[in-house]
Formats: structure tokens, C-alpha cells, sequence
């Protein structure tokens, strides 16, 4: 299969690469910034790309909502299969793609947008076709695994944490997608739209990492807890879809906890299958690339959706969950939430809350923290 | 695509379930022992099954290498897709059968066979496609993944935990080949032929669970450490395929400790992927059914080959792979081995080697027993 890749940053180097050594695939060309053209195969119109007849499929990993749209639907409406690792796009427009890729009988994949090198949105498309989904979920962001990772392991406060993964290129300058949980958020609606062919897109509870404070990490290794940002999507039993991303507070011994350093784990329960869990590298410049090339093999054996194109946007409904929640506030105002247990600590009160309701939760903070009370929370791991 | 079904245990009746909601698939026939086919779709004879035009695809789940091999290849000579759970069937007789799938057009898909519902095989196959794999290892015995797991968790001893396997039907009456490492020796033998065209043959080095005692294990917790039954293969850079089992000690914070009771862990390590791990339940009616209802799926989608049709067979040479060994033997043979360090514990030496060969070792410790010693090792997680 010929192949047009629209991208040449980190993974679209790696993917031109990849795909020099890859039977059965070939690079015919690369998109590239104006001006950036120096090799043969290197264009700077989309139009050139879009009207060669030789290219079968392009890869897109330019990243960003525009351009990326309007050239995968121009690939698309030319009878191009396309692949991408753009998770901005798909969130953003994915069922019209797979629509257009269903009207023009081509392939539209994008397993590298969820997980990286993780295999996750592929084995969940496998699955879904004999199998129902019970639940979704898994650590969808390696910045701040890494970041917390450091922080249990070393005793390092968050802003040292943060510099760290800056440092060794896990974290961009600006951090904001990643530590606000935005980036696994938009993770678990891909993976919510592969499982149950509605992609959620408003009514998420979102709790990222900023909150957290190297005491707060040393009180919960004194009572053996381990902290991971933690992302879960199912659908209730009367069809309501849930997505969200919270911290969660785990035992030493839960396989969240094994997940060190940058990297993913991903897991769905199958009705059937029970719990498979998938882990990897969810990032970086081959371990992407190796999922983007995955998904260009297997459209050469003939495999053409993840997202159905029927798919639906939906509002989730995150009331369906209940959590009892582990809060870090000031002691004065310890009686502001319902805790089954408490202990001051100083100026601040530690508990742990009854059952909530996920979406009743992050309101009552948010609102807390409206009043200007600096607070922490993560789900006690069921 | 119509399928029939050869075998009506406990897979067979799991498949025939999902079939019956799976969209695309349809079952038409069970081949049951004779005397049994007291319904309509139930068959006793392979040939109505393979003469039979409307069937497109079989799923053979009974088990052993004979009659599987002729019924399988009876119905890839007549033309009908193949998926099959039987790791002996494969690891006697894959690359006929490859090569026969190849020459009829037609598939031959085995990912249930290693694993149970863990998408070890698909991932692997689809991977090589377009990644040079590393290695491959991990967990693929959950029966003696869960024994270990109840020794450590609750200090039973060998005997206890191996009753309580068979009592919850992890175990079966005679568990030899799954407590000896055999089935998952099997299972390594297919992956490496998935992975590099070689089906090891012979040259094996496998050591089970039987020797290890409650005393053992209370050791090896006084280090903070956690055994496990680990199968490892790969190629060395000269092209000498590796594929051996034994038991290895591992830190608790390794990947490998979190896989508790029955679950099974496969990993790879891709050139360009890094390292991938997948867990899941590696046995039991409907994890099993699941994987082997996927690859019929994967077959719909096109998909024909797990194993090359020129997949040769190799003799396995494990002297490339060192390991340092903990070793525990009577103390009067503590100068049997390379130790680089050992203590005295009443009559017994307990130590760990230097590096050796994992044949080497194999061989030294075979050497030990034959002359009535009672030894216990397990290599040193790296």
C-alpha cells in the first residue's frame, strides 16, 4: 500500500522510517511546512497529495484540530484510507470521518491517538464485535505518571516533579493538557465511542494532578497507598455513558501501581474476556509510530472502522458513579463534607468521604475552591 | 461467515453461546461424540461437517493432537477457515497446517491456544508485520501462577495449594503438565513462531513449581521477593532461538508479582514498540471462547495468517541466555555450584550463583538430582 504521511515532526519521522523497512507498505510522500522541502518526496500542498492517484492512504500526525481535518476529509473523500495519532481531531470530529470513510468504502483507524504503542483501540474494536463491554479505564497519560511516579519514589515536591519530566521531554512547556487530566479526558471519549458507539462530549468530571503536594504524597505511603491519575468510562445499565478522569488512591499490590515511570496501561472488561489490561509506552517518537503502522497493516488485511459511523455524541453522566473520596482541606473547613473518617493534621484536616456520587463530588469541591480553600481528592481505589 | 464447531466441552459450549449473539458469525453445526447429538445443529461425523458447502469456517476446541489434526486439515483441504484453542495441536503440527491454510487461501488463526482470553498471538502477529520483536516472555500458566500466588499470599505449602487449585478447577487430576512448566512451554514454542518463522522442536530447558517448598517461599518474602513461573524466548543476534521455562524471583514492585491468581501475563518487546505487556485470564469456558470468536472476526475482516506457511522448525539453544540462579540444597553440596554468595540454614545451603548458561544450570541442577539430591532454583529477575 502506498502511503502519504501529513506530518514530519517526531512521529512523522518515526513513521517515515518505519515504513522504509515495512513489507507490503511504501512512502511516496511527505507533507512538510513550506519552504521545508528539500528531498524529493517532500511536498508542501496537500493538493499534490490528495490528487496523486498512486497514494492509497495517508497518515496524519500533524497534531491540532485545522489544518488536520479539512486534509483527512480531503483524503478521505479522494478514496484514501486514512490513519491518524491525532486524539484533538478525533475527539473533535470523529464521527463525521468515519462516516465519510464508510461512504467512500475506505479505512479510518486511529489506534496511536489513545495509548501510544499500548494496542488498545484495536483489540477494543476486535472485541466489541463478539463482546460487550462492561467498563473502561487505565492510566492514559504518561506525563504525570511519571510525574507522580517521581514524586512517591523520591520525595519530590510537584514543581520539581514537573521540571524533571520537562527536562527529559515528558512534559511540553506548557504542561496544562496533561496535568489537568485534558489529555487522558480525551483518551477515555475515544475509547468510549469505540466501546459503546457514543462519543461523550460534555458533562465530564475532571481532576488533574496540579493539587497534590509532596505531603500529601508522604501521608499516603504512611498508610501504604499509592497515587495514579486514573481514567473510567463504562455505560450504566440503562445506557448511560460515564467518562472521567480523577486521581485514585490504589493498594501497593493493584497492577495500576506496577505502572512506573511514563507509561500507559489501558483495560476493559469484557462481558466475556473478563479484564485485559494493556500496557506500554504512551508516548514517543517509535513507540506512536509503531501504532500508526500497526493500523496501516492491518487496513491492508482489510480491516476499515474503529469508530462505527453511526456513532453519536452524547452528554455523560458521571451521577451513575459513586466513589468515596480521600480529601486533603483546611481544618476549619472539616465539616463541609460528609467524611465517614477524619483526623486534623495541623492546619489541615485529612479524611476519607462516604460514597459520592462522582459528578456531586467535583461540584462540591469546585465550589470549595471557589471560596478560595486550597483542596486535594482521589478516589479511594473499590 | 457460518462456522461449525468441533467439540462441545467447556470451550465448545462457549463458543456455541457467543456465536449465537455474535453479528456476522452464525453457527450451523456442533461435532459431539457419538450418542450425544440429541439436538438438531449437533453432528457426529467430520465429514458432514467438512462435505458440508454452507460451512465456511471451523473452530476445533476439543483437544489433543488426534483427531484434531486430521479434522483440521480435512476442512483447510476442503477449503473452510481454521481457529483452534489447541496449543498441542500447533506445536505438532502448525506448519503443516499453515502452509496447507496458505495454499487453499483460507485461514488458520490460533490465539486462544496461548493465553486463553490475553490477545497475545493477534498482537504479535500483527506486530512482526512492521516491528522486529526482542523477546517475548512472561506468564502463560495461570494454574501454577495461581499456586504460587496462595503460597505467598497465605504460607500454604505445595501440597495444600495444589488441592485447592484442583478443588476450584484451576488444577486438573493429574496436573503434570502445567506444574511441570510443559503447557507453558507450548505456549512459548508458538509464540516464537509467530515472532520469527521457528517453531522450536527440542533443546528445551524447562523446570517447574515441583520442588518448591512453604520454607522456600518464607525465604524469599524475608527478601521482598515474589515467584513466579516465567517462560522467556527470543532470537540472539547470531540467529539462535531461545525458548525456555523456570521459576524466577522477582522484586515486588516488578510487573510480573502484580499477576495474581489465575491471570496470565504476555510481553513483548518491540524494536520500535518498546514493551508491550498484556494480561488477562488465561483460561476458563468464556475468556477462551472469546479469543478464539475473535479470530473468527479477524478472519471476516480478512486476516489469514498467525504462522508463516515457511515457519520451519528449530532446535532451541538456551546456552546464549545467562542468569544468576538462587539455589537451595543439602548443605554437604554447597560447593556444588558457582555460588557468589550462600548461608548455611541447618542442613540446608541456600545461595545465589554467578551468571551461567540456563543450560548450563539446567543440566548441573539434573545432574544434582539424579544423584538424589533435592534442589530448588529459580534465576534472579534481571
Amino acid at each position: 500500500m502506498k502511503v502519504s504521511v501529513l506530518g514530519y515532526g517526531t512521529v512523522g519521522f518515526g513513521v517515515c522510517s518505519m515504513l522504509e523497512k515495512a513489507p507490503g507498505l511504501e512512502l511516496v510522500s511527505v507533507l512538510v511546512r513550506p519552504g521545508k522541502a528539500d528531498k524529493p518526496f517532500k511536498v508542501t500542498s496537500i493538493d499534490e497529495i490528495v490528487n496523486d492517484p498512486e497514494v492509497e492512504a495517508v497518515v496524519e500526525v500533524m497534531g491540532g484540530v485545522e489544518p488536520a481535518y479539512s486534509y483527512v476529509s480531503a483524503a478521505l473523500a479522494a478514496g484514501k484510507h486514512a490513519v491518524t495519532s491525532n486524539k484533538a481531531l478525533v475527539a473533535a470530529h470523529g464521527p463525521e470521518l468515519a462516516k465519510l470513510a464508510k461512504e467512500k468504502g475506505v479505512g479510518f483507524l486511529f489506534s496511536a491517538a489513545c495509548g501510544g504503542a499500548v494496542p488498545f483501540l484495536h483489540n477494543l474494536a476486535l472485541a466489541v464485535e463478539s463482546d460487550r463491554i462492561l467498563s473502561l479505564g487505565g492510566i492514559l497519560n504518561g506525563t504525570t505518571n511519571f510525574m507522580l511516579d517521581s514524586m512517591q519514589r523520591s520525595g519530590m515536591d510537584y514543581a520539581d516533579a514537573l521540571k524533571e519530566a520537562q527536562a527529559l521531554g515528558y512534559a511540553e512547556a506548557d504542561p496544562t493538557a496533561d496535568v489537568s487530566g485534558l489529555d487522558a479526558l480525551r483518551k477515555i471519549m475515544l475509547a468510549c465511542a469505540v466501546a459503546y458507539d457514543k462519543l461523550p462530549c460534555e458533562g465530564f468530571s475532571l481532576e488533574g494532578i496540579e493539587s497534590v503536594t509532596a505531603a500529601d504524597v508522604a501521608h499516603f505511603q504512611s498508610k501504604g497507598l499509592v497515587l495514579r491519575l486514573v481514567v473510567r468510562g463504562g455505560e450504566s445499565e440503562d445506557g448511560k455513558l460515564y467518562a472521567f478522569v480523577q486521581p485514585v488512591l490504589l493498594s501497593a499490590s493493584s497492577p495500576e501501581a506496577s505502572v512506573l515511570k511514563n507509561f500507559n496501561m489501558a483495560k476493559y472488561r469484557g462481558e466475556n474476556a473478563g479484564d485485559i489490561v494493556l500496557i506500554g509506552q504512551g508516548a514517543g517518537r517509535y513507540p506512536t509510530a509503531s501504532a500508526v503502522v500497526r493500523d496501516l497493516s492491518d487496513i491492508v488485511h482489510g480491516r476499515r472502522e474503529m469508530m462505527k459511523p453511526d456513532c453519536v455524541r452524547v452528554a455523560a453522566d458521571n451521577s451513575v458513579c459513586e466513589c468515596r473520596y480521600y480529601v486533603r482541606l483546611p481544618a476549619d473547613l472539616a465539616d463541609a463534607l460528609p467524611f465517614a473518617e477524619k483526623e486534623l493534621d495541623g492546619a489541615l484536616c485529612r479524611g476519607v468521604t462516604e460514597a459520592l456520587a462522582v459528578t456531586d463530588m467535583h461540584a462540591r469541591v469546585k465550589a470549595l475552591r471557589a471560596g478560595g480553600a486550597a483542596v486535594f481528592f482521589a478516589a479511594m481505589e473499590e
